[in-house]
């Protein structure tokens, strides 16, 4: 009974994080999101996607919640013992998952403007409805077309001031793992300026990581739309929205060969694709040999996207 | 000896498919594409790939060449004997991969006119430099933007043609594998109306499958750019190119989640990525929910990608 208090509450939290943070996009937008409601077929998830198309100042964007609880399928039991959760096989028919996230894309018009992914999550696995392993899951990272460093530091900040409020130890480990998830192997270098990037965390008190999961989405209302405000009405050449669809190009191409939570969404059955597919921009290109010039200020930020640095001075 | 003549005769074969190929779309595009050759890091292997880009009718395209002989690794052997090529893994150091291939993908830059891909390619796996297996594998496949029954047609007569001449099971096998393999799984559709697709093929003499490969290459030839030529000046709309942009997402979306040959070269050490890559089109779009008018040309397309068709008559 405990428990089921603590999932309303974390399911509230991350409620008001989406309401903040679509509000906050939409005064800049000037105009409401489309806000979309969802369910399962088999009624076992719904969500709302707030989904911004074609705007003056987003080109393409979505902040969307998910609330599930699936029976756990045997793929999925295997899932989760392979990552270290714990799962009496015998019993699986009496075991579910549960899960409750806000997660984003923001794709803005403004090449000067950086996009930006976040997610904030929450999970239980039950037993016969008694929650045998609950943890938090999430992280928020940068990826400029132009290097601005004020605008890294600012975001990096942020985020190291809502990790701090729950562990010292949270913000580098968390930045570390951020700059190593998102690389692109193949291309041997990241698709953004990283950020943070945290799973299974259940190392503290649940009421305080669910207050970390808030402060994550309290950093990103006090950068993010700082950071856009301050570009948004920049002049742009027809060359840097060249530079930003080549750029959107790598970043379909992580998501697509890399990330973890859209190849499990590929695979599984029933999956919403749209909001799977949702982080995909609206305008992606693809050049052969496209060649970066030395000095510019494209090679500039591919310095920064090839070696992780320090954004918080 | 005889063997590695035959070797020579398989890559002087694919040599004169990309010429043939390339010459006749440089008679369409009324200019000469690029000839761009490159060379493993290595020396155990190099290509010419013939690029177009920001053409007058092709809005981009490559119709490349590779020839390589490989050291037979662990990782490489292992993926060998997962399909069934016998290798005494005891004598590992001893056995080379060769592989000589043409592979190529077209976007035209009207939406009337239908993407293309092709490749054909024979393989060898010697030890100590005698011939244990060879092979032939390829295919060709089709991916219109609108539905022209008549194309649709033409293509697949002249790949039966082709296979006809090998053996009669070669195109209702072929036909099938093609329709089997191109599926966007998560989406429920293919991404084209298919073509033909084969691998491992070694049923035949050797002769016979060299000239076979040689007649797939005749049948590109007989049918592609007459099919562009048909509608290369045709009128169209900015919808008609935004519905292109979006069924290139698709296609990089196949290419990147599930395409075999992308998977391989996006995991290879030293590959050239822009070869590897060259098949994503210059410009694709994701639009959230985009909806599909009940009787438009756009729906009469998507039941074709739905559910194949026999298009010979």
């Amino acid at each position: 009974m405990a428990e089921t208090s603590f999932r309303a509450k974390a399911k509230e939290t991350i409620l008001e994080i989406q309401k903040k943070i679509t509000e906050s996009l939409e005064a800049i937008e000037g105009a409401p999101f489309l806000h979309d409601s969802w369910e399962r077929q088999d009624h076992n998830g719904h969500g709302q996607a707030n989904v911004l198309q074609n705007g003056r100042v987003f080109e393409k964007g979505g902040v969307n919640v998910t609330e599930l609880e699936l029976p756990l399928s045997p793929p999925l039991a295997k899932y989760m013992t392979d990552r270290g959760k714990n799962i009496d096989l015998a019993r699986i028919s009496d075991y579910k998952i549960y899960a409750t996230g806000c997660s984003l894309v923001i794709h803005p018009r403004n090449p000067n403007c950086p996009t930006v992914h976040a997610n904030y999550r929450y999970l239980e696995i039950t037993l016969s409805g008694e929650v045998q392993v609950w943890w938090f899951a999430g992280g928020s990272d940068l990826t400029p077309y132009y290097l601005d460093e004020a605008d890294c530091t600012l975001f990096h900040t942020e985020l190291k001031n809502a990790c701090d409020f729950a562990s010292p130890d949270f913000y580098p480990q968390y930045k570390t793992e951020c700059d190593n998830y998102f690389m692109i192997t193949h291309r041997g270098f990241r698709r953004g300026i990283g950020g943070i990037f945290f799973d299974d965390v259940d190392c503290l008190d649940k009421e305080i990581l669910r207050e970390f999961i808030a402060k994550c989405g309290d950093a990103f209302v006090r950068s993010y739309p700082e950071i856009i405000r301050k570009h948004m009405d920049e002049p742009f050449t027809k060359e840097q929205r060249r530079w930003q669809k080549i750029r959107r190009g790598h970043y379909v191409e992580f998501n697509l060969v890399y990330d973890r939570g859209t190849k499990f969404g590929l695979v599984t059955p029933d999956a919403n694709i749209e909001a799977v597919l949702m982080p995909c921009p609206l305008a992606a290109r693809w050049e052969y040999k496209h060649n970066i010039a030395p000095g510019s200020p494209e090679e500039r930020l591919m310095a920064a996207l090839a070696t992780p640095r320090d954004w918080v001075i």
